[in-house]
């Protein structure tokens, strides 16, 4: 996607805006949205930085990690009340081998042992019936615009209660 | 959220399941939706660990700081083509202020000057419409959704293709 919105990066899409105009006119080119494969007309900021990737890719795996992550604690808490010696054993595991790298901790975690390995095929189950079922995507969506318009006002609010600057002088 | 899961917690919900079921009865409770305000029925697995948050209030604080880079990047790019003073002072500011807390990092560009607080509130209002209109949450989903699939996939293949434990003892 990256690829098909820096072929939109032309003279035309990256403006001449005034300070007083934070927000540069939005460009008319199509291209390809990636969340379906036929075209459909969209207005878009051209997002640098991402390689052969785009923003929700990279989202995408961070969010990927993180329903791993999720799916050992569901997993886990399961365990603890009726499996107490694999809820040990997933313990035990977790203390040498950190989440953070959700597909090389189940790869790990199925070599361990073939208990080890039921417990991570179990895992890998999980984390697909989370994302598919669990997971409040529409929540997500409202949680994070809701968090940005909260912060933005109170990084503003802030930022006033403690300047004098005068107005005249905000858009210098 | 996390309250109104943990509420669900009974004996009822965390099942005597066997090893060859990875998958425990979901629960019938009712509980808020976080989503909306009315009650719906759903079912959940219980997920621990976030304190009085939910997963998806952790998520969609990752991906807050994440908009943050995102509105920083573009508005990067936008200034390279038309305001190359802003550009290398924003630059510059970035050399010695990392993004990876975006709200700290926008209260400090907010006060270095006059100018890098016309390039803060840029970026608060460039990560809020990035969030509300250019973010694909769609794509997010179906990106998201289809790499737990790709992954799990890979990760069951590559330890068969290396494996010669017969088939009796994955349950084990």
């Amino acid at each position: 996607m990256r690829n098909m919105i820096a072929s939109t990066e032309s003279s035309s899409f990256l403006p001449q805006i005034s300070q007083h105009s934070p927000f540069p006119p939005k460009p008319t080119q199509r291209r390809n949205t990636t969340s379906h494969s036929k075209q459909i007309k969209c207005q878009k900021m051209y997002v640098p930085g991402f390689g052969e990737a785009s923003p929700e890719a990279k989202a995408a795996k961070h969010l990927h990690d993180f329903f791993t992550y999720v799916a050992v604690r569901i997993v886990d808490a399961q365990l603890e009340s009726y499996n107490t010696e694999a809820h040990a054993e997933l313990q035990e595991f977790l203390e040498t081998h950190p989440v953070n790298d959700g597909d090389k901790f189940c790869a790990d975690l199925m070599r361990e042992s073939s208990r080890h390995k039921a417990l991570a095929l179990r895992i890998l189950e999980v984390r697909s019936a989370y994302c598919k079922n669990d997971f409040e995507w529409d929540n997500l969506k409202r949680l994070a615009s809701q968090m940005v318009e909260e912060r933005n006002t109170t990084l503003m609010r802030d930022y006033l209660s403690e300047t004098i600057l005068p107005t005249e002088n905000d858009s210098s």
